[in-house]
């Protein structure tokens, strides 16, 4: 399983959460990334936590102002990012250039959407991996755990449908270690999740909980 | 194959077109539509000739001030619409919503993208047909006969890997009777055109050259 | 006063609305217009009501497909239009280039906005006027009577610090006769609403109720 | 005179811009700034250069994935941001929003707009400054010594009266000391830039001919 920590804009420590992912990685051996914003990754990159950017833009170099160009967070030490977050919709056509922009910049790409004809959507355009966002399960009043299981196995057959090698991750209704077996038991092979660590008094316990399962 | 005129915001006349579209289709037997902006519906509806929107919003009823309902349009005599046009990209998710408002509705749904990736990712999210929208066949200087087939012919493949009960249409390069014949041979199953038509002299005998070789 | 009925994309009768606007405002003499959707302004300008867009798009003719034009709402028979509702945010620069749009066309502008530098900044675009929509009076649950008065004047200085022949209109939080006296006697030229009397069983009562104390 | 060298999305050294800004300004006691994307705002302020962002979003701390937070620009050192770039056109609403967002993180802040009423509204927002890009200048084809004085002056007006306190700058048109000079001549009292100093084979020769005339 791999475990992405998405820090919003909280008003969180980033250093603090991502010194505590990096160590829970290294000592549990489970895959963990945390996904700061972009004038954040180089100082999280640097605290030797796997980095992923929140988003980049569906341009290359050039008249870009304001962009989150794929290259400049690559440089700055990001190793992936999300794209189309429910909090950032993109257009179709975006999706698919930002996707490609990200692949030249050598980072892993991982397209939300929030069901499963958006899933197979998703991964038409051939992203290294899809995460369902349930409108029923973001915000985090419901648990995967507790949910209709169907809400993942069927984002899993939408992606599988389509593209075979495109890893599902279950992008909303984690936050503690049951709810990430759960997720695994669907066919996730990954979880997104913000405020159960960003917002926790303690990250690393936070984290230690989710891995413990596993 | 079905014709389908999109007259953008052309300053045409649109009735003088629907007329020549209906009589034309009559005459032909081939399935032609005009479609126009969403305050010249009714009054195009009222030619006789098939309809279509150029867009409808992702909403159903509600607190939506200066949305394009599709209930409204369907009201108007609209029997389909146009979704995501390379004039009119949309978000994802908005496809999505906008493909089941219009079904909803009654309308019948194409889905505009502009590579085979986009293609198959349309086509995820189950509309009645999809149109390849190729950046070099847009704006008309290339006409898909001279073009690389190849353009055409990966959009069907991507379709169809997808599902295949969605039909793929070419939605730009086709100006002459010779293109419309050329996209039927590369599995096009309708054209979308605009400016051949809607800017011609004799929108009339314009149409009736594409539909000669039928 | 000008009382402008916004349909919005509510489930009402736009012609049953637009019957009681124009025969209310033939009876009191009070200025009443009614703004539904684009592909309804036809059937509702048949009426003889006076009749307003909810949006017209930042272009003019040309490749605009799913653009709404200002010449095709008002050779629909729309007089005027709607910019920048609460529900449909427009860029600045567009708002700007709208605004001349709509004017080439003849159709008078509303730019709505919802706090008083927004309004100076409206007014700065020289549309013929201006609608304040304060966050705390939209939805309805408070009326301009009771909130604090400040929303009202503050806006009207706004815009005249600006350009002193840009009318006001108050775009919220009216549902009564009262609330339209409260809104002139602060200095509001114009109100905006919408369900009170598209939503009202009665639309023609609501009209007269609204209309009763001017 | 300021000087704001934005960097785009330009496939430059920013390092290597930053830190010849910072020793022309040093050198000629002129105020010099260097705009670059967000995840290269800590690595460019560490430079001790003065540091801008492009853009913050219209948001403060919570659930916005993908936003570029005025609070997180400034902690990676940014005292400053362009907002409504030509190339990031933002919604009115927004960008009242982001310039109230940025002077709660301590920003400087300046709107750029494209003609003298986009200028009006721009500053009734009660931004810092204000960015006039003409354009007949966007590009680069033509300076601002030889285009229509009119273009920078009805700005300046524009501008002031509205808010006498809100600073223009002359955002287009700006590659040589000589435009300098003329920009500041006709009232501006900043100037943006960016190819002519973010291509420059030699950033340092590019900025030292700017400040010479001043």
């Amino acid at each position: 399983m791999f475990i992405l920590v998405n820090l919003k804009a909280y008003p969180c420590d980033p250093i603090e959460v991502a010194t505590a992912a990096r160590d829970v990685a290294e000592e549990s051996g489970v895959r963990i990334a945390v996904s700061p914003q972009a004038a954040q990754i180089e100082s999280v990159a640097d605290t030797g936590v796997e980095t992923w950017a929140q988003h980049v833009s569906p341009n290359g170099h050039g008249s870009f102002t304001g962009s989150t160009l794929a290259e400049a967070v690559a440089d700055a030490g990001a190793e992936g990012t999300l794209l189309n977050h429910s909090e950032n919709r993109l257009k179709l056509a975006d999706i698919d250039t930002a996707v490609k922009a990200a692949e030249r910049a050598g980072l892993e790409t991982c397209v939300c959407a929030n069901n499963p004809d958006q899933i197979g959507a998703a991964a038409a355009l051939k992203p290294d991996s899809v995460a369902v966002e349930p409108p029923e399960l973001i915000g985090g009043d419901v648990s995967v755990a507790t949910a209709d299981p169907d809400i993942v196995t069927d984002a899993v057959d939408a992606a599988g449908a389509v593209d075979e090698s495109v890893d599902v991750y279950c992008g909303a209704g984690i936050s503690t270690g049951d709810d990430v077996v759960t997720a695994q038991d669907l066919g996730a092979t990954g979880i997104l999740l913000a405020s159960g660590v960003a917002k926790a008094d303690d990250p690393r316990a936070a984290l230690e909980d989710l891995v413990a399962g596993l």
